[in-house]
């Protein structure tokens, strides 16, 4: 419930929930301190959800059959866990014993041929008999032709909504199908409708909790190559599908491929990459340390300006301990005068 | 024409002839030691070629409008001399200047499809606009197209018959195309029939004398593969056009990337890819230095048996210098009593 009301609260991101729990220790110490830290990074305190939102929620939530995964808890996707922006709750309907198996995903272009829809569906068939879990996004194209395949044998489908949410509405029946026979995964409250700004998140739940990702024919500049790229970036596998470079829809992948993805083109190809990736998956989610530091909201006050800088200068010019530029940092991040960028970097908001 | 002699003298093959000029510092000295040699080495002397017959083939080349490319002189193709068993002789027709610029080799299926023929044409075009002088085989399918996309810029030719022999068949008037507007190069004496086991020879000139060798769609275990090989092997760039997985013709090439070829898409990748190679056109051949070792023959006889050993090994273990082992090894060579075999290993012949 707590923990509920601090996700749902505005302004309060992944990355801040983490770090408020790495502070204060539990969700209830957290909301009780995050008027005290707003006011003293000199803003207004954000507004709360409430304990009646948050109920309604969980009640919504169980209504539709569904149940939320909580980060460092249970079932909660052990790989996507060690992000730094790994989203604190989901809301998951289905069988969330399949995030217990190695999970591979296929992601690729909406508008893909006839041709690699057939390959996707084959390889993700051919997967599924090999134990694996095909993950994807419920999109058009090679996203559903990849549910498709696997859908006997295990799938698991992150959309960008909430969970009661259709998405494109034509795969009303395959989304229903995924959440009786496979799993659904929606990090967004139900009811919420998808916004172009919602699947970038989406994709990174993709990318993260799997061992690799395949991409299937992908445009240049789509977002199938995001998901390749935050695959990478969390040290992922990331493979592709090679295409002759006659045919446009190929460019993407045969991209990927010469900036170091490795070339798949069967199922024991992908077994093969992830096979290093294996025993990541056993190692436990380190549980958050409460720490109680002061703060040294002064000095980093001083040391921020409009231009994005990493957090690592901060600490060194500062002087000071990491906890307590951490904790300076949050109180600005929970005024609303904080912005945090890629790789680590934060500026002042311009007020 | 006293190195004609010795290249032409049966049982003397390219390394062999590296071996004696290295010992003996001409060509004349050699073939004035080669009887001795061989009978130290418990053999029949080989019969050498004769100067009538070293004479009817000059004549014969001349006549044809060819002339001789030697081993470390001249235009002999610099990257092709770096490698041990390299042709000491080349008959070439054409321009012979080509072989100055940079070279980079198009290989691929005889029964390529008509998609990937287009490419290779146009790919060898886009090089030659560049600069770049397109190495092949005039054999059918992807070599002719890469030909005759380069005509117009620069174009070379290995065939692995005589510089007067036509193969395939219709290839008539694309071979004089290339021997008038490019470079017709031929290890093997005119008149020379093209045999199954000349064409692995042809290879290894194609892939040693080019900065780079693309493959085009080539079957599994064909000799564009071993083309590809043999390239890697002498340190070459290795380079292949990727197909979709669901095209059997594409099997070759995605193998290929699989074990660490460049993948290319266009005349831009290639260039790329074989940009680190060019440095070392320009760096000198080194000359053979002439030396006078005894030989350990009695030691190197002792150690060898049916089973190749790697030359390396018996110098450890005989204890002599490797000029002596060497000399040892050149005299069973040429008693007919010595096999050479891949990666500097040696064996005695069964009797």
């Amino acid at each position: 419930m707590d923990r509920l009301r601090l996700v749902r609260s505005p302004g309060i991101g992944p990355v801040t929930y983490r770090q408020l729990i790495a502070r204060f220790g539990s969700a209830a110490a957290a909301l009780d301190a995050v008027p005290d830290l707003a006011r003293r990074g000199g803003g207004r305190a954000p507004r709360l959800a409430t304990r009646a939102e948050a109920e309604a929620e969980m009640a919504r939530v169980e209504a539709l059959g569904g149940r939320y995964l909580v980060l460092g808890q249970g079932l909660y996707p052990r790989l996507l866990a060690e992000m730094d922006d790994a989203p604190p709750l989901i809301v998951a309907k289905g069988n969330a014993s399949q995030l217990d198996r190695p999970l591979v995903a296929i992601v690729g272009a909406r508008n893909a041929s006839a041709a690699a829809c057939r390959f996707a569906r084959g390889l993700a068939h051919d997967l599924g008999q090999e134990g694996a879990v095909v993950v994807s996004g419920l999109a058009r194209g090679i996203d559903s032709a990849a549910h498709d395949g696997a859908l006997g044998t295990g799938t698991i489908g992150v959309i960008a909504g909430g969970i009661d949410v259709i998405y494109p509405p034509e795969n009303e029946a395959r989304q229903q199908a995924v959440a009786e026979r496979g799993l659904l995964l929606a990090e967004m409250p139900p009811g919420t409708e998808p916004r172009a700004r919602h699947f970038p998140y989406r994709n990174r739940i993709i990318a993260g909790m799997s061992l690799g990702t395949v991409v299937v024919e992908a445009a240049p500049r789509s977002g199938s190559l995001i998901t390749a790229r935050l695959a990478a970036e969390a040290g992922r596998e990331v493979m592709a599908v090679p295409g002759s470079p006659l045919d446009p829809r190929a460019q993407g992948c045969n991209g990927l491929i010469r900036q170091g993805a490795t070339l798949v083109q069967n199922a024991a190809d992908v077994l093969e990459a992830v096979r290093p990736m294996q025993p990541r998956v056993a190692s436990p989610v380190e549980p958050f340390e409460p720490a109680a530091e002061e703060s040294a909201l002064g000095d980093v006050e001083a040391l921020l300006g409009p231009s994005p800088v990493p957090v690592d200068e901060i600490i060194r010019l500062s002087g000071a301990t990491p906890g307590a530029v951490q904790m300076a940092l949050l109180e600005l991040d929970l005024a609303g005068r904080l912005d945090r960028h890629a790789g680590g970097k934060v500026s002042l908001r311009a007020a």
